[in-house]
């Protein structure tokens, strides 16, 4: 018995890597055009037929989305991890497998694309980490592959040249609801520990905190004093918080990460105590700067940090369905449609009123 | 053109549900004679060709395996994720896939597989969450799926029927160490908070403990009167070890996870501060109880709990490099092979020696 073709053995006969046989099917622009050429006489030969052409034919599904697993991350791994599990119940509540690799670049990520394309039955791609000037958006939309992101088109261009399909959830929002509430708690100087410039996630939620100080009506001057990036790390936190005391004296910090908001409890107090105790007080020392996060990991909930929350179940939900979408009208131009949502402000221990610290509240 | 024969064709054609052609096919056992008679002239008229049959005569694989993704668990549903990105990445470093899937139950599960035999290329699967009795691995161990599992076969009779290969830590070595770390710190009453009994890794991990206070000549009243199970819970733990400490005085506690070492810590005292002070004390109060957790997750990081740490890393490498051998020796028998691994106990705040708590380290 003869066996069927594949990337392999067209590969082989052409004297050429299976990545380039990819390439003159999805990328001919890469390849030299003397290659193009013996390639595609192979393949006409052996009678090759690319997964990714078939598909055109079917109308039968595989049922399969695929995602790029992203490293874990420490304390903020926990997002993206979560995002998976709703996505892949909300695909498994659908009849649909969530197919997992891994890329250590986005341009290997669109190389992963090319071969999946070519070797496996897949009907669609979910991308997590969206950044401005992102080239898999445009290799996807460019070959018709329906997508999905987690995470907006970042460059404003890249909105233009497709309007893909998208849900995010708005940062801003977040840490506008963080500052508002600690303005309300009587917090006039109110620093944000964020990430250094460049991050769209992270310019995005600084961009909230800067809101709302502005709107107190806070002068710029002050406001840039307040504004300090440093990596997501919980010993650069301690650090940076120490020198923002020293130099700016905030009495409140809004944090881009629960990481780093860990780094800001660790230089200005103990962790605060699980639990409060009998008299009702939550034992905060008296005038500790209050402390906000970003994502509601287990970590702020175990060591009661006040956490913006992601809607993470819920922006996966929304997400399959915008594939759902795609993938029913088969032919049709994606018109895209785009889904923002807003976290919610999860208030503990880490943020009391400044005059309730250590004053019982039953004095009775 | 007449479209290819498929799973759900020949189910309409039958009159059948999708289930029964599967069943037909994967476990005939299950369908009425009738019944399976006429699925299989469908089968027949139609020249339906299943993909699990099909991949008998291919040599070309798909490079895919498939896992089921469990439910995430707050504090302690690290280590599973942890385990699937390294597979993912192992896997991929192969040129392998991770195709996930959800389900509600191991019958359930077992649905799947067939499913998935049936429907899409799948070369293997990797099971997690083992247990004594499971009837999956006697599933694809009866139609000769390659498979490996993270977690032994609890059951010694499920080893002698088939002994296939699998992957685990061996968790009683770690409470093992953690025992007589504690031993070593001075402590005699060392309690453990486990699961209550018949959980496979936690009945495990009592023995660990169990093990240590018998190896220090503790009696086994005393033993027995240290020892209590209760749900994965904080606020359980809480009650527990409250309960414990008033009715049996440890000054100790040896933890199954470490969600219930932040009860017990939160039982006995404030979380411990995340860094040392300027005098180098660890700022423990002063007869705090030693803790011990399991798992070694981010909060056990940031909060400085002792804690038992699982080579998930090496756990991942080694499971998939047993799948990769079964899927070398196509048609051989799988001998199986067994790999257990040992976790290192990562020594933290939480168990400082006794006489140290609270006293200066550099008294000049």
């Amino acid at each position: 018995m003869r066996s069927r073709p594949t990337l392999e053995s067209v590969a082989r006969q052409a004297a050429v890597s299976r990545q380039t046989v990819s390439n003159v099917l999805n990328a001919p622009h890469l390849v030299h055009p003397t290659t193009i050429e013996r390639v595609r006489r192979v393949i006409d030969e052996v009678g090759y037929r690319p997964h990714g052409a078939a598909r055109q034919l079917r109308t039968r599904r595989s049922h399969t989305v695929g995602l790029r697993l992203q490293p874990s991350d420490g304390i903020n791994g926990d997002i993206l991890d979560r995002f998976l599990h709703a996505l892949t119940q909300t695909a498994q509540d659908h009849g649909y497998r969530v197919l997992l690799f891994t890329a250590a670049d986005d341009d290997l990520e669109i190389a992963r694309y090319s071969e999946l394309l070519d070797t496996v039955e897949i009907d669609a791609f979910v991308l997590t980490s969206t950044h401005h000037d992102d080239p898999r958006t445009r290799w996807l939309a460019l070959r018709g592959v329906p997508f999905v992101t987690f995470g907006r088109p970042w460059d404003p261009a890249g909105e233009k040249d497709g309007g893909h399909a998208w849900v995010d959830v708005d940062g801003a929002s977040g840490t506008r609801a963080a500052t508002d509430h600690l303005r309300a708690l009587g917090h006039r100087r109110i620093a944000f520990l964020g990430w250094p410039d460049g991050s769209d996630t992270g310019d995005d939620r600084r961009a909230g905190w800067r809101a709302g100080m502005t709107a107190a009506g806070i002068p710029a001057a002050e406001i840039a004093s307040l504004d300090v990036g440093v990596p997501d790390d919980i010993e650069m936190a301690v650090a940076a918080a120490r020198r923002l005391l020293r130099e700016s004296a905030p009495t409140a910090f809004v944090c881009v990460s629960d990481t780093l908001a860990v780094g800001v409890l660790a230089a200005t107090r103990s962790i605060p105590p699980l639990r409060e105790n009998s008299a009702g007080e939550s034992e905060q020392p008296r005038g500790a700067v209050a402390v906000v996060g970003f994502d509601d990991t287990p970590v702020a909930r175990t060591i009661g940090l006040t956490s913006v929350s992601q809607p993470v179940t819920e922006a996966a939900k929304r997400a399959f369905l915008l594939l759902l979408d795609q993938l029913g009208r088969i032919g049709s131009p994606g018109t895209g449609r785009h889904v923002l949502l807003d976290p919610t402000l999860v208030v503990r221990r880490t943020s009391p009123r400044p005059d309730q610290q250590t004053q019982p509240q039953n004095p009775t």
